[in-house]
């Protein structure tokens, strides 16, 4: 992959995350203009409701609102087509750099929304390395890997309301806590509040009934960053017997700038060998992962950043499109805009874990911090940033940070019924 | 409670569902007009879209779309001022008769459809007979109930977009299999279709952080009946360690009728004695339960009706104010149109179970139908029926059925990439 020259200067450099081989798909605002798609391109965003509106899209009212959601479902060949006549229109020597230059936006003017108005959301349980150290801890070594895991991309569906844009303060959350040599739970703020650095995969066209991975694969419009923020205390009690609940949804942070799976397609990657094989609705030979490094920053409040994790979505056992396969196989209606979180992504050794639960190993070990703090979970005011970069010749293509700052709990939030009686 | 007499003839009868006392909120459509916003009234439904545009409802707007949502989104005082003035419009010696009769629909010419957008839906696991039943039936009467089951209403997150109005098919699903003494899972059509009786709380107000009981209770719009159809088979494999996900994704069936909590207010009572305190934010003296009587109803194709279960929503363990004040502990967002599934809800004695896998014990003790039948789990061309009723003093405050029939399901749905390699 080499790069696509632009008129847009900015795009040129070998560093900018948003080349024209990019432009990632995103919802911008100004003082002055209201929330509206946009592409990002070097240090600027094409305002792309206003290019519409001036008749250089060749579409109509797909940019009116402020998401993606109705371009994804415009369908396969309008994705193509946009991606054509964005790169035409924004190559150097284009006749059309006069027209589109007012519809430009500085990134440093801009503010960053929700991409796409999130459907529904599904966290998945993925990665080997992950599922094996969270079971070797929970388990035991030889009892890591569930029984299913092998067979199954085993999944839960998440809180689509709890999903924010980076950049999004999130407030520590209360919930039920007993230590296990509690007597009785108790109502407190979390104790061991997590991150989990993933990929979240975006649904781009509906389904109503079972998909192949190859169907699946071409249903998913593209990929943001994603933080599963997680209270591990609150998890550890409430898990059992039905999956994580209030644990997971305080908050779900994503990237502002949904990364095409056009863009990515340089960087398709094979799938592990299977230990056992995969049963038929899930076996694929196609390389459904992404070469994508990843890494994980802490900065604790007034300090200085230390990246806490580096690992690669070429990592996973399991790739967005088996998941997807997955999910519809029981009939499960599939619609534009749902989101698939991959699970934490964890690659082999001690620096490539996608979670503190992980880097600390369930807290008995807290990292230490290049300021001289440590961490076994987060502190109130810590702020965590995910970045994921795709690295072709000369060419980068970039997500944008997925960051957000902890706030402390809120004062008893409980107590309104006991203080108006 | 005491009938309310109207000008609509039909209502004032002590057998109609849907006497004055109701006014069930519903969307309804016929042959010539597009689905809108309804209440029903004795064998009618009035057209509030229709009545609105009329100016009749003191209104603008709110009943343009297809839904109960923008209603729901006015608040509080906006239930109770259309509330009152459809009591008094529809009143027997209301001067508006002339006005409204040409908006009346015979329900028999009416098609019923979803009566809100369900923006997502929660399952919950809140009956003490149910998760004991369950319990014994998986880990023995000493461990029947989880540890943390007498804390915390036990919920999981659903697939609102499985969730389907009452009358439409439900497909047998395909999904991995394992039996105990299996080597491996394979991949076949679910052998143990199971029925889940339950209450939905349907969310009108919503709410962006902690909410007290009190709070929550006065949050609820209204309630509907729903039968969460779950894969007993595919549940089993895949729901350790994050829960139940593709067994319960086929299809969750609801009534077309929200019956509001204004209607259901003279029903209320009290919840049982605490086995344990609750932790503040569950604890409530609030009558938060109701005395609906509640039925299960079983068909074979071409066969005739066998009830199956009979119960009472007020044998519960948890109310749903309690389940909403628990979803919200964490600041998960709640948002209007969010339904809130009871979980199965089970009473006490054998012919009270609200599932086949209760009432058959996993499927070794099958229960005989009055045809001759009997039943483990379900069989295709099966049709079950959830009926619910309040009865107040010759009032009947009913939700109108909850039915489903199951399709076979589909030959080999997996087999498209093969084929067209």
């Amino acid at each position: 992959m080499t790069l696509l020259r632009s008129w847009v200067v900015s795009a040129n450099s070998a560093e900018t995350p948003f080349p024209l081989n990019n432009l990632p798909c995103g919802v911008v605002s100004t003082a002055t203009l209201a929330p509206r798609c946009a592409v990002a391109i070097g240090d600027q965003a094409l305002d792309l409701c206003g290019a519409e509106a001036a008749g250089l899209l060749g579409t109509r009212g797909v940019f009116a609102a402020p998401g993606w959601n109705a371009h994804m479902a415009s369908g396969h060949a309008a994705w193509a087509v946009l991606r054509a006549r964005l790169t035409e229109l924004l190559s150097e020597g284009s006749d059309r750099q006069a027209q589109l230059t007012p519809h430009l936006i500085p990134l440093t003017d801009a503010r960053l929304h929700l991409p796409f108005d999130v459907t529904e959301y599904t966290d998945f349980y993925a990665s080997r390395h992950h599922a094996t150290n969270v079971g070797t801890m929970f388990r035991g070594a030889e009892n890591a890997l569930p029984p299913n895991w092998l067979h199954i991309p085993i999944g839960y569906n998440g809180r689509a309301s709890s999903v924010v844009v980076s950049g999004t303060p999130v407030r520590r959350p209360w919930g039920q806590l007993k230590g296990p040599d509690d007597a009785a739970p108790r109502l407190a703020p979390s104790q061991r509040f997590d991150i989990e650095l993933e990929l979240g995969a975006v649904v781009g066209t509906p389904s109503d009934g079972p998909l192949t991975v190859a169907e699946a694969e071409a249903n998913i419009f593209g990929y943001v960053l994603l933080n599963d923020w997680s209270a591990r205390d609150i998890q550890a009690w409430e898990y059992q017997p039905l999956g994580p609940f209030q644990s997971k949804a305080t908050a779900t942070t994503i990237s502002p700038w949904i990364v095409t799976a056009a863009a990515l397609a340089p960087f398709r990657r094979p799938l592990p060998a299977r230990e056992v094989p995969l049963l038929p609705h899930l076996a694929s030979d196609a390389p459904l992962l992404y070469d994508i490094d990843l890494t994980v920053g802490l900065t604790p409040q007034g300090g200085t950043e230390t990246v806490i994790a580096r690992t690669n979505y070429d990592t996973m056992y399991y790739a967005a499109a088996q998941q997807l396969a997955h999910h519809a196989s029981s009939g499960c209606p599939m619609r534009v805009g749902d989101l698939l979180g991959s699970g934490t992504i964890s690659g082999p050794g001690q620096g490539a874990r996608g979670s503190l639960l992980e880097l600390s190993w369930g807290g008995k070990t807290p990292i230490q911090l290049t300021c001289g703090a440590e961490r076994a979970f987060l502190d109130d005011g810590d702020t965590v940033v995910l970045r994921g970069d795709a690295w072709g010749q000369g060419v980068r293509i970039g997500f944008g940070a997925c960051a957000g700052q902890l706030l402390p709990a809120l004062p008893d939030p409980f107590g309104r019924d006991a203080a108006s009686a």
